[in-house]
């Protein structure tokens, strides 16, 4: 088995958390991030249980990050940024708050100030909602 | 031809440009960012020329993410950081100046507050070429 009992996002690949989803394939998973720091904030994980960039197998991390470019590709149809970035953080000193690996894709405005940590601050569910159901019908569309 | 002309870091690859290496294969070169925003700052492109996450072919995008695992491990061994942050930029928003995909390694210490877009200054070259050997002794014991 490629998940584990105790990890939310093993649960939420499983949906016994719900989630916004965007994208689904039988390697990988994808959902808004309830805590944006940005309009369109998205997270990609493989289905897969693994922690971090020193122990995830390469044959997980490609179909990652194609999913990670698909939805990239998505947001940024839908959301029209001045720009985009692909994060994952390790440890500690990298704020990782769930140790499964994820792939965060982040739109960016110019002059946005943004920095590599952030606050955990709950979005409006209502307007990710929304925002998760266009983002969608874009990966599905590919 | 995976490789153009006219980029920096297809220059890089061939040799035409010198850097500070500290892993190579077939498919991927990593070598030192010269403007480190954290002690042991490096990147990891393919060998292939594809400007951003929208576009990389997925089958380039595996080895790539390989080979940026190997990096973070020997940085996080030879650096000992409290985290790392894998950073990948797209278009003006985000800062992307160098229009072949990287994938930065970026070492976190708590507190250091890092942002996504940072301001290039040039790195004491000195302590750049030996910490490269140092950790290009890590990628290749491995």
């Amino acid at each position: 088995m490629a998940l584990v009992d105790e990890c939310i996002f093993c649960k939420i690949i499983r949906g016994e958390i719900p989630s916004f989803k965007v994208w689904e394939d039988d390697k990988t998973f994808a959902f808004m991030d309830i805590n944006p720091v940005a309009k369109g904030h998205a997270l990609i994980v493989p289905k897969f249980h693994t922690p971090n960039i020193y122990e995830a197998p390469q044959e997980w991390l490609g179909p990652t990050l194609g999913a990670v470019g698909r939805v990239a590709r998505a947001v940024r149809d839908e959301v029209q940024p001045d720009g985009m970035n692909i994060l994952q953080a390790n440890d500690k000193g990298a704020a990782q708050s769930v140790f499964h690996i994820h792939f965060h894709v982040i739109p960016r405005i110019v002059d946005d100030g943004l920095t590599m940590n952030w606050d955990m601050v709950p979005g409006d569910m209502d307007e990710i909602d929304k925002l998760a159901e266009k983002i969608a019908a874009h990966t599905a569309s590919e």
